[in-house]
């Protein structure tokens, strides 16, 4: 790959160089950038690149560009930031905006006080439509989103109601808020997981909500276009965390390779250990084997019945768990449907296996002198297994989110390796029983 | 379960009960509400839900259901009811709301054109300020979002500028439009996948866009709300695909017996009998499993930790690709990445598994007389294998891509499947090379 000549760069174009280039290259490719380019590639950058980028460039612009941004976005890159930065970011800002940080960065990234922004549009109920309307007028701000709402507050900053910027037009110049305030509002606590607070967005459709402690106080504001990245973000851990990874928390062309090492390493080595088991379940009937090699022609086959069915079912659970159209009170009514869907999956793949399997022998010859013996034991331990991996599979996110732990780290390879020596147990045993029947 | 007596639930108890229900009671227990709270009711429905319920209920109440919804929400409706239901759902709507709903119609549930509500502010550039704020103010609409911007069209709802309701309040009452309206707009194709514009919801911090057809001209609104649903539609497809089920459409809770059996079965076939390449595989080395029945032990540990590994390559891959972080012409530097990667993850493989070998045969004594050449062949094994896994894993969502299919459809299931195949030769090459070198 050729180096893009930085100094000449436009914002689409460092854009689409960006992940590749090293971090002087960035810094020269965004310095060279008008003020205004500058300002729309900033806005659209991730909270981790944007802190490595401010970390990086010259002092003077980094002062510039930390007092362009609102406290929340600050908060975001001090957080990316490492720890012994913090102080010299935080010394660059103006006071007031270094407070509003600062308060900001008491809370958990992943919580509603993370995610909201502290500046919303103070009303006070004794105050005119028209009165509002002018000191809204006044109100300066980055976010323009947030002057669609004025939240009416008593002392403390105790939300009372809300009224939107149309409801002010649109009423006598002369009326008080009191009496043209929405006051049945729908909040978030400011402890609640951003997860949690892409629920309420997801049921309610609405463009802005107030955040308040447990007092009522208001807080700030979380927009609907935070959530479109919240969503994202929550789906991404899920799906990483469902595949065997710890979650990145960055993009993946962009994670090192030792803690992709890392991220990836531990559940792999866990589940090789883990894997052992299916290498004594196998060593217990080594003279099976022995005597019957036909026996451990099927066996991959077999236990990755058990496997793909079980991460199916765990997959599907995981999921409904995230998006709450199943609880953990649910657990029965899903081990139900799950009974059912197995029974009906294992008949399915068990007639398929037989049928595979008398078609396979026709070619191959390998079944022995009673094929059809073979064929049904086959046919046999498909029906097991698969019944098994469906209940495991779905029964093991209830198991962790019983237990405090994440329903997502029921990924995909460990069910398939859990499954795959309690399958192997159940071939060598119900293959065993049904060639005893014939042969007796 | 006892059935709850439906003639007197809340919201909340019938929120809760609803899945369980039959039609009937749903019905029952919706009538039931009061307007308001049916009202609230409804709206969290999900289109498939709702549909189905505005079918159940009389006649009667179902014209007044439906002439309650916004144009949008009644062609959700139209689209999940049975085709011959259509004409009599339409022929129930008021006539402009009947023409709006056909014209939504048109476009696929997917497109941006399915999510918009053609409901949007109509402002001419003639206008001044003051003009524009009383034509909205009698705006009257059930989407109240809508009214804070004014979109500014010529002949043919040809788009030319936004303004904001806030700038027509702040500027003075003569203005004219043409000279307020921004005119740099990032506008949505109508037959833009919704996906798509899910990610542009989540570079851009916008609350609402306005989408055109081919010529510029106004169709719609989409606001950030409604993507808010998007982003976790399509992540759930994703998510349900990479687990090796077609998506489900619906809640998983209210899936029928026979359409689940149908999503989740037809994949699992089709991995059955893909699976049938490790029995050929296993035929083909038939005398060697004879004459060396320890190479059997670790046939389903060292296949699974290539199906790990590719199971977790592939949904970091998807995921990536979704999130537009890797597009089909980086493929070159995701091969590089994961050769490394599989490297790094192989060597850490093959060590804990011939630590853990060892360790294992000091309990067992199952590795015959040379247990040190046969860990020795395991870990190599594990080494090649790995390396195989994550390489096949990461570039089948590619190939798929390529192919123009769904790189999602590269499930967990499906790759451990076709690297448990391949893992057998490679098995049985490696550890019998490994094997003949210390024997000679």
């Amino acid at each position: 790959m050729t180096t893009p000549d930085v100094d000449s760069l436009s914002v689409v174009e460092l854009t689409e160089a960006w992940p590749a280039l090293s971090d002087e290259d960035r810094v020269q490719g965004f310095v060279m950038l008008s003020w205004e380019d500058a300002e729309e590639f900033f806005s659209h950058l991730s909270a981790h690149d944007a802190a490595e980028l401010v970390l990086n460039i010259p002092e003077y612009d980094r002062q510039r560009w930390l007092r362009s941004l609102p406290p929340d976005d600050v908060a975001d890159i001090v957080q990316e930031a490492p720890e012994e930065e913090h102080e010299a970011i935080l010394g660059l800002l103006e006071p007031s905006v270094r407070e509003e940080t600062v308060a900001l960065l008491a809370y958990d990234e992943d919580d509603a006080g993370g995610l909201m922004t502290p500046r919303y549009a103070r009303l006070q109920a004794g105050m005119t439509a028209a009165e509002a309307i002018d000191y809204l007028r006044q109100q300066k701000s980055q976010n323009a989103e947030i002057i669609y709402y004025g939240y009416v507050v008593e002392a403390e900053d105790r939300l009372v109601g809300v009224v939107s910027f149309r409801e002010l037009v649109m009423s006598p110049p002369e009326q008080k808020l009191r009496d043209l305030m929405t006051t049945e509002i729908v909040t978030i606590p400011e402890d609640m997981d951003q997860e949690e607070v892409s629920r309420i967005y997801a049921h309610e459709d609405l463009l802005c909500l107030p955040v308040v402690d447990a007092e009522g106080c208001m807080k700030g504001i979380v927009t609907a276009d935070d959530i479109v990245d919240v969503v994202d973000e929550e789906a991404t851990e899920d799906m990483q965390k469902i595949g065997g990874t710890e979650a990145l928390d960055a993009p993946y062309l962009q994670v090192g390779f030792l803690e992709m090492l890392r991220k990836r390493g531990v559940w792999l080595i866990l589940l090789l250990l883990l894997g052992f088991f299916t290498v004594e379940a196998m060593g217990r009937y080594e003279e099976e084997l022995r005597k019957l090699v036909v026996l451990s022609l099927f066996i991959p086959l077999i236990i990755s019945c058990g496997g793909n069915t079980g991460s199916q079912a765990s997959t599907l659970v995981v999921r409904a768990m995230a998006l709450d159209e199943v609880r953990l009170r649910d657990w029965w009514r899903v081990v139900k449907r799950e009974f059912v869907m197995g029974l009906g999956l294992g008949t399915l793949l068990a007639v398929a296996g037989v049928l595979a399997a008398l078609l396979w022998n026709m070619f191959s010859s390998r079944m022995g002198s009673e094929p059809m013996h073979m064929a049904t034991a086959v046919g046999g331990s498909i029906l097991c297994v698969v019944l098994w991996g469906t209940l495991a599979g779905s029964m093991l996110p209830f198991l962790l989110r019983r237990c405090g732990a994440d329903p997502a780290s029921a990924s995909a390879p460990l069910v398939a390796t859990l499954v795959d020596a309690s399958g192997l147990v159940i071939y060598f045993t119900v293959a065993g029983l049904i060639l005893q029947c014939f042969a007796a």
